[in-house]
């Protein structure tokens, strides 16, 4: 499992990104993974190479019938140490969305091996400012050139990794302003909605768009059935603190098993709160407000790790939460987390894996 | 309009494929219409250049966030013409699939006219035996390398052809065996179904695979909501003669409006049939099995046109329709459509659009 992988060297490296303005997904190093599988070989040629453009078949089935399915995670620079954040769950993860559409699943083990070897290759690409981190895109796509409506026989895995500044410029965390959907519909039990495929971010952009436009930071997304209950933020699991205790919407399918939710749902616990996965309508939340019951809310996802919300938007309903500012519980929570990220508070479950120097 | 776009020649044409052995979708001719799209430009160098493989980012948005959608129509010939059917009808749907996902319209007109002049090109390549067709493949995705989620401001359109063999290998047609699905989804009201995007495919493979398996032909897709309305197979829209009636689902979000069963809505009423678009529910369908009243069903779409479906399977129930025999409706509706098609019967409604030679 250790074996170094196959290494194609590029000519010439790249000049790196001011690190004063990175920005999320702007900037790639030099080196990727690759992975390719076909139906006979099963997943075969794992190897590091220059990161650069791909060539792909005109009918390529990912492209096509979107067969593909991805993931993101973070590496931080610890001192001399560059430390991946449970990446384990990441991989675990990816091969249930694989399952999902039909597609391959792959070696955990040996991606993750394989993900630590090209980690440690770009380690010079590992930005150490106040909430930088290098962030790392795992992809699965298909790539028969066929037009079939069938699973794809062919299929590649790219990590590519993109050096990537604080989410919040830097500052204190500042609250985002939500507009709760209630004309479309993200996904529904029995659909993709708890994998990490292509087609949800696609099937989420019109909204997203047209909330921006009348000045919502993201959209809260409702069930397809009932339209009633909160499932996630546009890029985030959402989380509540009521009366005192954290209360987020359970994972029945149609909503994406977050790590960042997982995790701070653990460190919560750890921390001595209650927490409750329910379903929550969004008129109960509205009710809680005005019985001044809903005290924090917040959104956590990857990107953001945790992102306070200071306004929800529902129907012709607007609520502002906690004044607007950062509630005491999601700023103590955020704390703690980017703490064990950074390394700057012990890390008792082992979420830090650092790469070793091969 | 009626310009001739840019034409880059290959140096050397390809050897063209046994026309007994076509297949679907697995060969492609020399060329392919290119049109590319920047938010500064708009789209800009509508072209025709050799098929053959792109190069796209590795972080290209179309394979991350899966913005890609597509269209599927046929040109036939006739004697000395090459014919395409009601492409105006895909090049509406397209702009109203690309609106779905947040991506930019094409101008209708423009891209008929770059499909005829692209058909023009090559003309060689239209099989003419018995239900063969030259398969045309219209595809716009997302091309913008990098990884923040948004709406793309760059993305590739491409025209790609694939001469396709008879669905049902020249013969009579033959009915299929179709698994009413229970557990998966396909769409929602709200979602994306009614619009032709990627995801929506990639979302139905697991069902599809799983009712292979199991000696299944097609999935029927249930409603997301109450898991109760028939709603369409695979790829095809489906119709049901009750009584002498034809009976379909009507569009209301989640369906995907064929063309081809549009155009068979308005071939049965001029046929006399009487025609109605409603809610179907399966228990319906099979009380109506079990009176003796549902006397026939058929899937309509690009690819096999009619298909007579002989046996359902809904939960622990199995019907067979009409003795799996192909029905008196669905036979007389191929005849007729098939007819229009090929050019052996007249075309009052002007579907025919015959490709000028430029």
């Amino acid at each position: 499992m250790s074996n170094k992988i196959e290494f194609v060297k590029r000519e010439q490296l790249k000049e790196k990104p001011d690190p004063k303005n990175l920005g999320f997904g702007q900037h790639f190093t030099d080196y990727m993974l690759s992975y390719d599988y076909d139906k006979d070989k099963g997943w075969h040629d794992l190897k590091i190479v220059p990161y650069g453009p791909i060539e792909i078949s005109p009918a390529a089935q990912g492209i096509h019938y979107g067969q593909s399915v991805f993931e993101g995670l973070k590496a931080y620079k610890h001192g001399d140490d560059i430390v991946l954040f449970r990446p384990d769950q990441n991989f675990k993860r990816i091969n249930n969305s694989l399952e999902r559409i039909n597609m391959p699943k792959i070696d955990e083990e040996e991606l993750l091996e394989g993900l630590k070897q090209l980690v440690d290759v770009e380690r010079d690409w590992v930005p150490e400012g106040e909430g930088q981190s290098l962030y790392i895109r795992p992809v699965v796509f298909a790539t028969e050139g066929t037009l079939g409506v069938h699973a794809s026989h062919n299929y590649k895995l790219l990590i590519i990794l993109s050096p990537s500044g604080s989410y919040y410029g830097g500052g204190s965390l500042s609250p985002t302003k939500i507009y709760v959907e209630d004309e479309y519909v993200r996904a529904v039990r029995g659909g993709t909605g708890f994998a990490k495929t292509a087609g949800n971010y696609a099937a989420s952009l019109l909204a997203q768009t047209q909330a921006n436009k009348e000045g919502w930071d993201q959209v809260l997304w409702l069930d397809g059935v009932e339209r009633k209950y909160v499932e996630e933020v546009g890029s985030m699991n959402i989380f509540f603190v009521i009366n005192g205790k954290l209360v987020t919407p359970k994972l029945d399918g149609s909503i994406l098993p977050g790590i960042t939710r997982k995790s701070i749902i653990e460190l919560a616990k750890k921390l001595g709160y209650e927490v409750e996965e329910r379903h929550v309508a969004i008129d109960e939340l509205i009710e809680l407000h005005d019985k001044g019951e809903l005290e924090e809310v917040f959104g956590a996802g990857t990107a953001a790790v945790i992102s306070p919300v200071g306004k929800l938007k529902y129907e012709d309903r607007e609520i502002t939460i906690n004044n607007f500012e950062t509630g005491e519980t999601t700023q103590k929570l955020y704390d703690h987390y980017v703490g064990i990220q950074s390394g700057k508070i012990e890390d008792p479950n082992g979420w830090r894996v650092v790469v070793p120097k091969y």
